[in-house]
């Protein structure tokens, strides 16, 4: 209840809408801790409403103490449902999170214009960038995990080995010590797709001197972590470890910018001057990171472009990487806290190219 | 090139369109074989486009063999060089498949007005409702790691273990023998939660007597597999086997009923027959089934509501259940082809209320 007095307080405070209508999963867990939600009402004035399929309606009523839950019948239109309660709790204007176009033509028509609604997914965005205690604790649980899983990738990745046995000893791993399921799809890219920054996992075995990227994320109560490391099979050349090292450098000279009123684009130059004064500036493809939270990608952004100011409380990856195609790739990135005292690694797994 | 050919068919046949342009993922995958693109442009004259941004670009080109690649570029509006390229293809009126209400409003502007726009979300999704022997091989394989999946949910169901545990050992199983991931989150719900169609899976211990619901999925090469037993903990009541009777009962008839030309209300209403002569009509909380291929849930549906009618090529799950708030829940489900000479079971797992 409080998540969403906090989001009446931003949503209502400049009297442009009086009606918040949420549809995001992630948004609607985050109000409700619930996963089995199809949309919430809340008015200005008056009580929350949480609407149910029949599917998930015992479900919802064992769990959601606080809300009024309504269940969608066989044959009721969701759209016309909700409009009909907007009109009866007397909203002029309503913020709708998230809808694709059919839905959203479909509320637009049930509630009689669109001068009713207007779309806009940063409220709860905006307040998720945010974590409070419960979620950090949380998202540490899921960062540990993925540590975990981390080490069980460097015990398993070894010339001729298949990538997704790579995958199937992480997961495990994860998994028995109480992940809720992986954050993402689990990357153990290597050789030449170890190049590609979602090199997927294939059946592929490891060959000797193969660069093995390993991307992977457990979730725990709802919550994500997001960590890659990149590993050797055998023993490092020179030039791997010369990337190596350059990408670390500029993950540690990263993480040392990051701290509360830093602007995200600062963050993000900093590991990019480095690597490009490496010589490797084309070389990296893709941002410097992202928020993590109940989605793996979520606000703030470390791009070049973000306009993002970091906070205490913003949870975000710090992942440089240097891709070389068809030669291979390398990138290492942890999940960070945003401390007031600075960057506060939440993921700690091994830290080396290769078992050492 | 082929799927491309049966798009243009379908799309343009009516003269309403003389574009598609996709964004959903599973089209995407469906029309490429490639999961990392953002768009694909199809016009009716001219070559097709993917686009891809930076992050994806290397692997793009290194995979997408028939199709002209555009990169993104850093700061380049994905909308605003659609419509560039749709005004050079000499394109009046686009078909897009699916577009969250933002993206859709900059793409209207973007071209220049909401009549050069149709949202239609049908072709590809029709056209995927047919799969075809690739497709199929690729089906079989998927429910094939999910039947060792349940397979290791037999061995591991006993009363003292966790739930998580047991899904850490189906997936590790699946995985281990190929499957590249979840197709959704595994399901284990024991004892009162068994009650809860999606009731998750815990860190609960399961209890002597308890039903358990393991509801699973690997994925093979993109397609998804669907398998859902009940199993109980020790020796299962009068009550336990009763209620699982009827829903194999149900299960096996609705099984007979699918073939080309049913109708999908037809053969939801077989099932849902048997459990209201058994007195528990108000207890089957869902729809009978769905279709499954690049996504979990796809078309066709098995529904009161449906106006499907079954077609030879078909994948849906045949999944009837009675779920007693308080007590417990028991689901059967198979993902089948339907096949011209009627269901083909893709799934074929143990088959029993428990190890017996």
């Amino acid at each position: 209840m409080k998540r969403i007095e906090a989001l009446k307080k931003v949503a209502f405070e400049k009297d442009k809408v009086d009606g918040c209508l949420v549809f995001s999963s992630a948004n609607l867990t985050w109000l409700t801790g619930f996963s089995g939600a199809s949309a919430v009402l809340i008015p200005k004035h008056g009580e929350c409403r949480v609407y149910v399929y029949g599917v998930n309606y015992a479900h919802a009523e064992a769990e959601l103490g606080g809300f009024m839950v309504e269940l969608v019948k066989r044959g009721e239109d969701l759209m016309v449902k909700i409009a009909k309660q907007a009109a009866a709790s007397e909203i002029r204007k309503l913020a709708v999170d998230a809808l694709n176009v059919e839905s959203w033509r479909a509320l637009v028509k049930s509630l009689g214009g669109e001068k009713k609604v207007a779309a806009d997914n940063s409220f709860i965005r905006e307040l998720r960038k945010v974590k409070d205690e419960e979620e950090i604790e949380l998202m540490r649980k899921a960062a540990e995990l993925t540590s975990e899983g981390m080490r069980a990738a460097y015990e398993t990745v070894a010339t001729g080995v298949k990538e997704y046995e790579v995958a199937a000893e992480i997961e495990y791993a994860m998994r028995k010590l109480g992940s809720s399921g992986n954050a993402f799809e689990t990357i153990v890219a290597s050789g030449a797709c170890s190049a590609y920054p979602h090199g997927g996992c294939s059946d592929k075995k490891i060959r000797e001197g193969d660069l093995v990227v390993v991307d992977v994320g457990a979730t725990y109560k709802f919550y994500r972590s997001d960590m890659t490391r990149t590993l050797v099979a055998g023993k490092p050349s020179e030039k791997q470890k010369k990337l190596y090292q350059t990408v670390k450098t500029a993950q540690e000279n990263a993480l040392e910018a990051v701290k509360p009123n830093a602007k995200a684009k600062d963050v993000d130059a900093v590991a990019r001057k480095i690597i490009a004064d490496a010589g490797y500036g084309e070389y990296f493809v893709h941002n410097l990171g992202h928020g993590v939270g109940l989605e793996v990608h979520e606000p703030p952004t470390l791009s070049p472009e973000s306009k993002d100011v970091l906070a205490a409380g913003n949870v975000v990856t710090v992942e440089p990487g240097i891709y070389l195609v068809g030669y291979g790739g390398v990138r290492i990135e942890d999940t960070v806290l945003v401390h007031r005292n600075g960057a506060q690694k939440l993921t700690n797994g091994p830290y080396a190219l290769g078992k050492e």
